[in-house]
């Protein structure tokens, strides 16, 4: 880690932002599917997710920070998609989100909708594909443990559970109402994946 | 095959039931998200998607029907997704799906979002899980490229784009018109997946 913490996040922001481009950029950017995965998807964002997952894998093994950079492509695509959604007017009905339009007042509901499916699908294309634009972990059985942990902390164990309790509020003066908050955070951010990154099929 | 195809098809459509009834009675049924999944997942549907997926197992491989279920079943789980988003009021805004409510007007539009969410993510989770709750192909090699065909084929480059083009639909009275219409039904559901279920780690 270097010690300058500011320059530190910047640069893997940038590596990051990078990749996340090159991923886009396989596709035809005429098309309003992409333009609106694209809107949202690049339009800023701290990119902590795949940042604290770079910093987690290159912790436990020096050198493997390249190789993790697909599946924390993949982890921003997942939280992206699940921003897209959350912002819809049936849910939070935002109109703003990272400083520009939400991708429902951008393009359209449909569209945002689409947008978020594709995202969500196309991170665990990303994570299965046996011929990557850039290096993966060589050893199959860690790409399948990242897709059995990650499909497992967003879906109905975690993540979508999580959003709909947040859609689901209750009082927030009661000691149940603050362990419903509690737990609900617990779904949509806190809970942690492990996954070993040492060889192991 | 059976020679008796209409019995061979109860058959098979009453085992896929089966297996999906099991998948959603893993988790607690008065959660509100499990409801709605169930509701959009267990009532109806022809399931020619996991049938014909099984009958093409079957065909390149005897008894491998038992061990392509799990995968049959993702692919169903992550038809009906599309069903539950596409059904929207943002989308085709359908009232009824197999005859039944459709899940934003049984539960709620945000239900209904979530829902689908929560199937196309569990699809991948069924598909990855080491531990299933039958058997699956052994070969890790064989799973992975179900995953990364699967989510080819449903996601930017397949059904999310197919149903892109269905939100934006062209004058079929032209020649171009006619051909939208097929490239768009291609992408929809008549792309073919090819997965090798020999060994081939």
């Amino acid at each position: 880690m270097k010690s300058n913490l500011v320059q530190y996040l910047n640069d893997e922001r940038t590596r990051i932002n990078e990749y996340l481009g090159i991923i886009l950029n396989q596709f035809d950017g005429n098309r309003e599917l992409i333009q609106a995965m694209e809107h949202s998807l690049l339009s800023g964002g701290k990119r902590l997710r795949p940042i604290l997952s770079l910093a987690a894998a290159e912790a436990c093994k020096p050198d493997s920070e390249r190789i993790a950079l697909p599946a924390c492509c993949a982890i921003e695509m997942i939280h992206t998609y699940s921003l897209i959604h959350d912002d819809l007017p049936a849910m939070d009905n935002d109109d703003l989100r990272r400083g520009v339009p939400t991708c429902h007042k951008k393009f359209s509901e449909a569209t945002a909708i689409l947008a978020g499916d594709a995202l969500l699908t196309h991170a665990f294309y990303i994570l299965s594909r046996p011929e990557p634009i850039f290096e993966v972990f060589p050893d199959i059985a860690i790409r399948m443990q990242l897709i059995e942990k990650i499909s497992q902390a967003a879906g109905i164990m975690g993540m979508v559970e999580g959003q709909m309790l947040d859609m689901q509020p209750r009082k927030l003066n009661t000691g149940d109402g603050l362990a419903h908050l509690k737990h609900m955070h617990a779904l949509k951010t806190g809970k942690m994946i492990t996954v070993s990154i040492e060889s192991g099929a």
